[in-house]
């Protein structure tokens, strides 16, 4: 193992199996739980050789498809013998499948996450019993498919049609228009053979909204395409090699009156439309989709930082006085950087994780969502679309922060960061743009103002957590985001309705006015939500140097955010004067090396191995240049001593010229 | 034409062809070489095929490669015809390269710009006869050699060694370690057969320090590689897919005493090592570099501003009052962001011209710098340095922003917008590292600071634009920036001094304590020139409206930094108070609206063609659809109605469980 960061692990006081423990009973619900998993974990890992293995990175689009493509398959035989389901929350933590994928996806996730379930949610008994029995009886590969063209977060904006012919008692879908194919739907390209298509339910001229259609878009002898589905790969894109993203594009393609899913609306066979049920169900079934997401997200971003805290440490650079080049870690640039990326993914871990299992807690407790309250459900959905725009928000931007923390190499495939920021950086923008999502939080945070109710989530935890000692030494911090709430929804509350009665504005158009600001309440309220669910988590943690080190971590992240990305409006609204300001940034580079101390342990308890990380600088041992150099030998270009490039250009080039010539 | 982006076009009040005027002759020194220059690219455009033409971005590495090759080739031969020099400065700006490569580069760029440069700058007269010789009757591409795999930033740590054997009158180069093997430079992998290697100097078993030296990678017949030379490409990275990055292992590679590059230090055939010129002239032939390296920075995020502005104004999303879906431009949320980024793009253009114009000047009357003054190259240096930073920086920032600002389809390679993001990546790395830059003008102003001096350029134009209406309109925004400046200097000295003389710091280590304040400064500084060279063009513009729109695209720069920037620095020291801020966002959302009145021709103005741009959403016509649907088409995984994806691996799959499954 590399000196530098054994004595890093040496000098820590963090009790790495303490906290590995700690973490995993988060992550997993209870510590047996986490052994079970890591277990299974290790023994998949030994039969299905890890893409880090692969030379993956060099690779081409291609073999890097085909590669996913088998594993994916591999993964889930495994998980069969094992009588796993891979549609399991647990199983699709980036832990467990990420030690054979690393930070790539299963080829199949949307035919379990988005095809499986939507028949479920939205299909009569009948239909689920019908799609099942074809699905068990044939190889179907599903997908999802609504976005088209020019059509994306406005679902009532689609064009795809769904007319229904009485005579046949079929539905005929057609993309009228350039603007109405279907894009971006995952492995509709090329992989999938059945897809859940949204699309307008025409009937008798009149247009009765988006519904779901069950359609078969290949066939299952050899794969080509049904009749009038036209699919393809979107090409190339800033990440997702490995997978395809479709257009499809359909035209006159018949299909029969069962293949609309009916739980929530029906047509009977005579053309009659028929609203059968709410569809509340199934927004709250998004929920526990998005919750996920958040903790895929912070995934990643944890991913990343291990990466480069265990680099920092390893890597030396410029001189001090004594002509040693000193451990980048001890850079207080660097420290500054590295650690806010450290103290938010710790920060976002225990925020998704209570989300997760407090969305589960109200699932089980009102029965499938079927006995939910609006009141509560509006209060999850603002929480969940803002912490999944936060998370992406701060996973693209430090997982790009790390990248440039690790200097050149960091720009190497090898490096393993650059599919974290591309993933992260898509995140941004699917299962919801997080500028739209933020403003649906916003919207609701807005309305409880305008009713005078709290838009937070009550902790069960709260009263108990208060009384500690621990809540006593943050609680000057905490009211600071709390004032700061309460001042800022005031004060766009306040500029709205001047803007609506002194300025004229219409409702509408006043919103649109205080957009930017309305952004900005969102994600504080993302921030006193996280940090409550920290500071409980971390007051559960019964190992006194432990719960130190993770006080410490907690403490910067919180002045982070009150230094850094509060601070204006806190300065602003006089919420602490320039003197308390200063003291913070004080305390904050204090805690900089505090945290300094443990920051490589604190990274070894998300307790990643090294397949789950790809990535030459982030090797547990520390060996940082063997692993680039071998990555580099590995490269494509390498195949022959002399490329085909001067081969087939550079040589004949300067033949034809027939003249000794200079560039 | 598309109707929306027609409409925006219609409604501007800015002129545009006096708009591409006035830009041009800030970019090329004049509109009538502004105007000569379009004619060659158009000529050249014209006569080789823009990548845009040929599916770049859907295609692999190996395919990029050998289309940059051939048309780097092609671009060589068409600029000899036309009598211009690759090297000239003029040619190299993205525009006219850019309109056959896009943001790709030319291949032999370090031949050109490092290679030669060095041998011209570092070699005695002989030598430079010598090499050029060799240039000109052989087909030589060069590169430059300088970080090791285990050595970045640090010249002074670098571990190759070309040992002076005094019997032979050779050189003989090693990479004695795993850390010494040369790592990163461009071409070296696969490309180039000729380099200037920087590598440590012993005579004697004494280390005379960093050198360089011409040493032959691969020999001229069949490009095999030289005795003892062992290349290869090092794999690959965030980006640059169509360039080769070397990694090069010397063992015992001996080249003549000739091949040390003299001019500075040379090695007598008896192992004498003498002095024989001053470093200096050096390091300020690398100011222009830096500055071009600016203007090159900058281009980028032009170009990707561009695109984001033409598709904000084509895309429409989500629904008004009325149902119709608005154009995204009309969105204060996506305004904010977007004309950050041209207000940003166009204050960096002002600046990064002066830059260069400035350079130019002071190498024309030093004598090409033999006589520049120490204390110009110091004050020269920390703004090239912070520029360089800021530049890049600014880029990243905003052409990820960008990408976000265009949704979905923004993450397509067909947006053009992913190699914009990966160029301005590793930007931030590359010909030194962002923060280490900013430190490095930071330690330049801390120095200013206490020898009492100003450390800010003295423009020529100064005391003239202090008379104009324009300036005195900007006045009270100027006084905050450099009341800030002062306040902000004078704290962090005084934190230094009380670190040292009260807790007892030696003043290296307080130095790193004020690492994280010291970047904030640099970056303070920077933004100081650049306002003052956008108000002196800004000033020399003579059309009333163009103007007009310039100044309000100014303001809202200004703004941006004013409340978002330094928005916590003002406020802490009491530069402003909170009614002051808060008048300046009421401001700022004013302008948002005033500046989308101009929005596209602003960026119309910057002249793109189309294949500057490779990109289906900054198309000018506007007809985005057409194009991102025929970029999907061409994928690479639809050259077959069904993927070898299905037949190698599904297919086989399904036959070998021989059960009729279910995923």
């Amino acid at each position: 193992m590399n000196a530098d960061i054994l004595k890093e692990r040496n000098n820590s006081t963090v009790n790495l199996d303490h906290m590995k423990n700690f973490l995993g009973r988060i992550l997993y619900g209870s510590e047996e739980r986490f052994h079970e998993l890591m277990n299974l974990r290790d023994r998949m890992v030994s039969k299905i050789r890890p893409i880090s293995d692969e030379n993956f990175y060099n690779l081409d689009r291609d073999e890097k498809y085909e590669i996913i493509y088998r594993k994916s398959l591999e993964i889930f035989d495994f998980l069969k013998e094992n009588n796993i389901s891979p549609d399991s929350p647990d199983i699709n933590k980036l832990g467990i499948i990420g030690a054979v994928l690393g930070p790539e996806k299963i080829l199949f996730t949307l035919h379990t996450a988005a095809f499986k379930v939507s028949i479920d949610l939205w299909g009569t008994e009948e239909q689920v019993k019908h799609w099942h029995s074809i699905m068990n009886s044939n190889y179907v590969v599903g997908t999802y498919i609504q976005t088209e063209i020019g059509h994306g977060t406005f679902v009532r904006g689609l064009e795809t049609t769904a007319t229904y012919n009485k005579k046949t008692q079929e539905f005929i879908l057609n993309c009228p228009t350039l603007t109405s194919i279907k894009f971006w739907p995952g492995t509709a390209g090329i992989t999938a053979n059945f897809a859940i298509v949204m699309a307008k339910l025409i009937i008798d001229d009149k247009d009765y909204g988006v519904q779901a259609f069950v359609v078969q878009l290949r066939n299952l002898q050899d794969h080509k395409h049904m009749p009038g589905v036209e699919t393809g790969d979107i090409g190339k894109k800033g990440g997702f090699e490995s997978h395809d993203n479709g257009y499809v594009k359909f035209t006159n393609v018949r299909i029969p009156l069962l293949n609309m899913l009916a739980k929530n609306a029906c047509v009977h066979p005579d053309g009659r439309f028929e609203k059968t049920g709410s569809e509340l169900i199934m927004y709250a079934c998004m929920l526990l989709l998005r919750a996920g997401l958040c903790s895929f997200g912070n995934c990643l971003l944890s991913l990343s930082i291990t990466i480069a805290v265990r680099y920092s440490a390893v890597r030396r650079q410029t001189s001090n006085l004594e002509g040693i080049e000193p451990q980048i870690i001890e850079y207080q640039t660097q420290q500054y950087r590295i650690f806010q990326s450290l103290s938010t993914t710790y920060a976002y871990f225990f925020a998704s994780n209570y989300l997760v299992k407090h969305i589960i807690n109200v699932k089980n407790i009102t029965n499938n969502f079927a006995l939910i309250k609006p009141a509560d459900l509006g209060k999850l959905h603002a929480i969940s679309a803002g912490l999944k725009a936060q998370t992406f928000n701060s996973c693209l931007r430090f997982a790009q922060i790390n990248r440039l923390c690790c200097g050149g190499h960091g720009y190497s495939a090898a490096s393993g960061l650059i599919p974290i920021i591309q993933e992260a950086d898509a995140g941004c923008t699917y299962e919801g743009d997080n500028v739209v999502l933020l403003l649906q939080t916003a919207r609701y945070l807005l309305k409880c103002a305008q009713k005078g109710i709290s838009p937070h989530l009550e902790f069960s935890f709260q009263s108990e957590l208060k009384k500690s000692s621990l809540y006593k030494f943050f609680q000057a911090y905490f009211d600071i985001y709390h004032t700061l709430y309460d001042q800022l929804i005031s004060e766009i509350s306040g500029r709205m309705f001047s803007l609506v009665n002194e300025t004229g504005l219409t409702e509408y158009q006043a919103w649109n006015e205080c957009t930017v600001q309305l952004v900005q309440i969102a994600k504080l309220y993302v921030s006193i939500f996280i940090i409550w669910c920290s500071l409980s988590d971390i007051n559960s943690n019964v190992d006194k140097n432990n719960q130190e080190a993770l006080t410490e971590l907690f403490e910067l992240f919180v002045l982070y955010e009150i230094t850094e990305d509060y601070s204006t409006n806190i300065m602003r609204l006089s919420v602490v004067d320039a003197d308390q300001m200063k003291n913070f940034s004080e305390r904050l580079y204090l805690l900089l090396k505090k945290v300094r101390q443990n920051a490589v342990v604190l990274v070894d308890s998300f307790n990643y191995l090294d397949s789950n990380l790809c990535s030459a600088l982030g090797a547990h041992d520390g060996n940082v240049y063997e692993k680039l150099f071998d990555f580099a030998r590995n490269s494509k270009f390498n195949q022959k001593e002399v490329h085909d490039g001067y081969t087939n250009i550079l040589k004949p080039y300067f033949h034809r010229k027939k003249l000794r010539s200079h560039l």
